[in-house]
């Protein structure tokens, strides 16, 4: 059994680096709470005997060696980024749950076959540089290197100057390790294990997204002195397409979600009708059928929607993943750890999309969930109980040895 | 006659200070722009032989002096700021053509009763600083002083602040200042005149307004793992209300209009459901009955449309001013003297707000227009010719010399 104690410590100590407002985080990609993230995280590494590698996007291997000089690495890892207003949780519970199963090897003095790598990917959230899961996304050859290097924030700095600044370029080249498998253990971010009683969730699917970038032109003008026939109103066209989007997503119930996080008016001032208005839509199915159904009637019906307004319409998916299968066998060995460790566990499709995802195209993956509070997640008040941190560690030790093989 | 190529000389230097990013000026209130700006005014009106005199709000009143020393004076102004995406002439029409009266009055030695008090009012546009007209209607004791100081632009700086930095604090008591008549000369920022083929709106009232800040709260979730049961989308909530306002506006026709420039998303990340939507609603009318009743529609509707999506509503007036009728006599002076000079006109009712509006509650006032292209402003191509500019000044000039009695 792992040290939940020890899991619990570490966590706290990462979430005082880049605190947020209200008891969560915001320690953003490349930023420099993500550059203090990054050393506290090697310090312990290399506390733990680790030796680290860096690529050139900035994702973090750190290695405990096999037996067999001839054997692939087991690799477990999750992100160390936070949404601006993220939890203490997402994505810190798996970096540090997998430090803590070569800890608690360490510990018991357990030699594995096949190496151990614990990864932290850079930008999995997506929230500073669209898309998410950036570094696990070129690792699998879904994005060219230069592509990521090319992503701009919101202010406009470039994810490759951003990645320099801080000081985290590797030399490298991604996607040139070969993995064994890739284990990766996440707070569901959803209600169900909590609803359910379960300890552990056995991710079996992880449902696929489209992000779809809407630019609306309307036309720039007075909000008093223009009549209302004379309006080119594109925030007006985005009110439609959120209800339509809203509604696509209603007629394809159960098993599909869509919404929009993200609005910019242009040029944001009260008394102005918006020149532009640039939003996405985020919508996800475990249904690839589903999802591109959505997708369809989506493009098809905003086009409409804009010109009944005079609005012109653009749009462009700047984020996509297909539903992804898990192995079946690593998916197995989780879910005899917990009925090993008594655990109680369910079946899950993970509904948010993880750097697994994308290591899914390249070696055998799965993952292990944990409850969270409420299913509450991207919000600082995301919650879990020590318990629960423990009881997903336990299981993603116990499948992460089986699979090293000792 | 006024110098019509002066006074286009002035605008087009004018507008060389803090230029916009598509033709346009973006000269903030209270920016180094703004400050740049005043200071060539300050310039033109020291060659003019005018004596500047500032007020606690930074408005700026230049002086011609009369003949009466008993006599009150006449002012005539408008204001330098622009939107962030604002035209040339929005304005700073009325600021510039006030000072070619005097420079025409230099001219021909045209000595008057009355002073004439050329005035550029601080933060009309109220892009920055809510609300609009903002020093004007601290001047006329609708607002005061302290609650001036204390509105934030978006990112949190003070009015007060602000004003200090660019070092235009005066240190006259804002409103202490008695008006003979009060005129200014502004674009229409509306279709009427071009579509009419008139040089010269002749202003009998102005239209009223409620701006309506609403603050809703969701629950911050994750856009992929939150079951659309689950949400509490203000998102969604603020596109119903967006529609509603349209449906209210259209229900109410002709003679009224709404709409909303200015919306915020927070955290506005891709992939979390917003936790908070602040937006403003804009409604105007000319028919206070009608203007009044908009405003109670949708502060009606909109809890309603909230407590559906479970998302929490607060509504506050944040700027209103209520419809004016100006001065009889100052109207008329205004006709006669498009009359007399054989300019094309007609009576119009103001579609924007003025500091005109708020003039008039503490002395006679009244405006005159003239037409922009496309009825287009608040917009970077908004767009007047020299001719149309001339025109109006002409007016000006010939309705102030009256009043002013020489
Ligand atoms: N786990 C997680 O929140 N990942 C960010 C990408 C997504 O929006 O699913
Ligand atoms: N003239 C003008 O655009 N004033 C700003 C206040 C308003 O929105 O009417």
């Amino acid at each position: 059994r792992v040290n939940g104690d020890r899991l619990w410590d570490s966590l706290m100590d990462m979430a005082k680096i880049g605190p947020g407002i209200a008891g969560g985080n915001n320690r953003q990609t490349l930023t420099d709470s993500d550059a203090e993230g990054r050393s506290l995280f090697k310090t312990w590494c290399d506390e733990a005997g680790l030796t680290m590698g860096i690529d050139r996007m900035g994702t973090m291997f750190a290695t405990r060696p096999g037996t067999d000089p001839d054997a692939l690495p087991v690799y477990v890892g999750s992100h160390l980024d936070t949404q601006p207003t993220g939890g203490k949780y997402d994505g810190v519970l798996g970096v540090l749950s997998a430090l803590e199963v070569v800890r608690t090897m360490n510990d018991l003095g357990i030699k594995t076959k096949h190496p151990i790598v614990v990864t932290n990917w850079t930008n999995e959230e997506g929230a500073r540089f669209a898309p998410a899961m950036l570094a696990s996304g070129v690792f699998a050859g879904v994005h060219s290197l230069d592509f990521a290097y090319n992503r701009r924030d919101p202010e406009g700095n470039l994810f490759g100057d951003e990645l320099k600044r801080i000081g985290w370029v590797g030399d490298e080249e991604v996607g040139a390790r070969k993995m064994h498998a890739y284990f990766e253990y996440h707070i569901e971010q959803g209600p169900i294990l909590e609803a359910e009683d379960k300890q552990i969730g056995v991710v079996t699917h992880c449902q696929g997204l489209w992000w779809l970038e809407f630019t609306l032109t309307g036309k720039e003008a007075h909000t008093g002195s223009t009549p209302m026939n004379m309006r080119v109103n594109a925030g007006l066209a985005m009110s439609r397409i959120l209800e339509m989007v809203q509604g696509v997503a209603m007629g394809e119930q159960p098993g599909a979600v869509g919404g929009v996080g993200q609005v910019f008016f242009s040029p944001n001032s009260r008394n102005v009708l918006p020149g532009k208005v640039v939003f996405t839509v985020d919508i996800r199915s475990p249904d690839k059928a589903k999802l591109d159904r959505m997708r369809a009637k989506i493009e098809a019906q905003a086009p409409d929607i804009c010109n009944a307004l005079g609005v012109g319409c653009s749009i462009e998916a700047i984020g996509h993943f297909a539903p992804v299968t898990f192995d079946e066998k690593l998916v197995t060995s989780v879910r005899s750890a917990a009925e090993r460790l008594g655990y109680s566990h369910m079946n899950l499709i993970s509904g948010a999309g993880h750097d697994a995802c994308w290591a899914a195209k390249v070696a055998p993956a799965t993952m292990v969930m944990c409850p969270c509070v409420g299913g509450l997640s991207h919000n600082e008040a995301e919650e879990i109980s020590k318990e629960w941190a423990t009881a997903g560690a336990d299981v993603l030790f116990h499948a992460v040895v089986e699979t090293a093989e000792i």
